[in-house]
């Protein structure tokens, strides 16, 4: 289950979470790295593990955009070099501190695990849109393999189940009609189009009553989970461009913690009752479920579990081979280097 | 330790305990399943755990017979036949949940995990003493694999140790004679008769002051572990029939949680105070000493740690031999399907 | 991991926790003992798991010096044979107790895992500094294999970074120099010397303004992980034997739990100052640094971890391959004695 892509843009934090000059510790692809933020506004990204006796290197201080080690004081530069040691003579060369490339773009950061040669940032997705006033940047774990989570982005039906309460939605969406679709960038949408459908409760005090509407909701995937969903809602007869409100587009990045549990990044408006709502579908309802799943799946694969497919779940099945081709891809190159 | 004997009736909850048109989550023989009360008043028996995407579907709805789940809305009958879908269209016939021939006798659901066309309901040991007035029927979990817990009780001697506080015990099973008998319904009998000795605590206010009785403590085993207490009491010199109180009966049935943890099905008087002595015994004395046999034995197999074996253990030996036995009969069985 | 070393003294507990005429038990080795006070004075040590149904014998009773199980009522001698039945009949002859030879020395109990005609007293190595007035003698267990703990004790330039605020140090540490040398009893020690340093914080109320001294920092090792430190300070240019302060001599005595905990056994003035400060050292600063590189280090071996070695690791690594030594030499003989 351990098998990940390694040659991706992973998200590792919102950019607020490292605080400034400091370090954020976190668990990614099932090993502890930390980030440091340092004084020419870069981050640096080390193993969270001093190479010299495995404890934490976040535990110690950051000085001058030096790391330095809370046990016996080596110190570390962005470089995963050895730049400092207490005593005297030069700090000892063969200590070195593994890192991965990191950049700052779009109030996230993102890291690549793979070979640093191949890390070009022109390959991470864009999420420009979160860059906007008045949203909050959250994250939280989910006990399941990110696979899972990007099974239930990939398929919004279950909103009309499991998060029936919390969005007061009315069945429309089986009048939906879904495509699915590979753009230029790679990236795969799974679009839900449903035209002349009652408004949704929170839209009817601005439509006319009893008026239709047609309403979108497109799940935007690029690899490994990096998703974004974009919601409109327009009145029946109208151009698409004539909307009941704006559109909006949020993000559904999620980012593997350990083979069983996985970092979800995402955002809401910045206000308390947004808050409240974002955290009651992400952790009351979504959460249990796929830790569920997750619990039911144990240590078996996905597919050996032989899980029955939907004709709903184009979009995650589209999704999933893809991560198997690259997951094969990465072990034909491997075995291929080892010749 | 999870090569649990297949074509077996095991007994699953007691009936109180799924609501009425509702459904109980039970981890049986280390798998999720539920147990739906049904309008006609049979039960059915799913792997709880959507065919689709693994998620429980205890969690979802029980409407009319079928079984909803909660996160994208297909529905099951006791059958596990996909019967409805949310989206146009026939529901999908390829998706299936697991099911297990499942039945209600004396107050019990019994299932049979094997080949369904083994499940003869004929083979269902009897438990009819159950039901009568005045009782409370019981359940608890402890962390034992079930043959632990079948050693507990085919070697009754412990309560001179284990319950000595609860029960008021007076060393008089020393003095009693063992005898392990197999009936002609295949069940074990472990009986232990005292004969002459001073009356116990409990009934000494209903005998003359230093009469003798004759004591019997007989315990009736069932495959896997469905076993049954018989406790009687007469005086001394007289015939056995000529009792000094009824002779009790009462069930002790064990079913396998997962393969180190163990259902325990019982019953007691419908008093506080019986409640609160059987909690005692099973929960302060019984299930603690099984659970430190269990950590002490961890992943071994019981017969690979060489355990010392003593006279008193006859029953329980007998009764381990019986399920080993059975277990082989099936590897075997299997290997010639295989073929 | 858990190869342990077995013809070695280890240590498993101070005198004061073995209640007199009662028991304790502990885990060891990755094992569950019991040790029992007997009337003589002297101690026994029992596997805590009955032979026959593996339920603690440390719950039941010691009478005497007999130990009686809690589940069956089987009694144990000293030397794990099996004295007493409830039942007519002589005991089983059959079922014995596994022991281990246990010695009281130096108000600590030691322990010989191995072949007990090995176990000679005069192995033991000598701590009997420890039975002095005004102590208190402390047990604590901490979250990292016990080579970690070893690595901790045999590097003490750590105090400058992890222990900074504890001990008020200022840096002379790394004006120090390390010697490590093997004596004849096959100790190894590992010796820190700081010439004309000024005095530490502690110390300078007791030496004229100004005025510098000698510290020494000496600690001793015996297999597998049985440590003694050696504290002194003089003033620069006098002899070492005019002490500022008497040299001070402290235990650090470090027994496997399991493969990844060990117990650590200490001692301090019976201030309770003196004890707030062990314990912030011992289980705020050096317990989290080791638990942390244990969780870093995981099930991996030490050295298939490929851990930086610095100079400063002398001391510890000579320990480290002492102990290889040991295990392959047991190995070996293991090998021999199966042909």
């Amino acid at each position: 289950m351990a098998d990940y892509v390694r040659n991706l843009w992973y998200m590792a934090a919102w950019d607020h979470e490292i605080p400034d000059g400091g370090m954020l510790s976190r668990t990614l692809l099932g090993e502890k790295w930390l980030i440091a933020s340092l004084s020419d506004g870069t981050y640096a990204m080390l193993a969270d593990s001093c190479p010299h006796r495995f404890v934490p290197l976040s535990k110690g201080k950051l000085e001058a955009d030096v790391i330095h080690c809370p046990y016996h004081g080596l110190g570390f530069d962005r470089t995963g070099t050895c730049v400092h040691s207490p005593f005297p003579g030069p700090p000892p060369a063969h200590v070195r501190a593994r890192t991965m490339p990191v950049i700052l773009r779009h109030r996230a950061l993102w890291f690549w695990p793979g070979d640093p040669n191949k890390a070009d940032a022109r390959l991470i997705p864009d999420f420009g849109f979160v860059d906007r006033d008045g949203m909050q940047r959250s994250h939280l774990v989910i006990q399941g393999h990110y696979e899972l989570v990007t099974d239930n982005l990939m398929d919004l039906t279950h909103i009309e189940f499991l998060h029936v309460e919390s969005f007061g939605v009315n069945g429309s969406i089986f009048a939906g009609r879904q495509s699915v679709v590979t753009d230029e960038s790679g990236a795969i949408w799974n679009n839900w189009d449903m035209e002349a459908v009652p408004a949704p409760a929170w839209a009817a005090p601005m439509v006319a009553d009893g008026a239709r509407v047609d309403q979108w909701l497109y799940m935007r995937w690029h690899a490994p989970a990096a998703m974004a969903l974009t919601v409109g809602l327009s009145r029946t007869g109208t151009e698409r461009r004539d909307m009941v409100v704006p559109e909006m587009v949020n993000p559904h990045i999620i980012t593997p913690e350990t083979s069983t549990s996985s970092h979800y990044f995402y955002d809401h408006e910045a206000t308390r009752e947004a808050e409240v709502l974002a955290r009651k579908v992400f952790i009351e309802e979504d959460e249990p479920m796929i830790e569920a799943a997750q619990q039911s799946l144990g240590t078996r694969d996905f597919w050996d579990a032989r899980p029955a497919i939907l004709e709903t779940d184009a979009g995650a099945i589209r999704a999933r081979r893809r991560m198997m081709q690259l997951r094969r891809a990465e072990a034909a190159d491997e075995a291929q280097v080892g010749n």
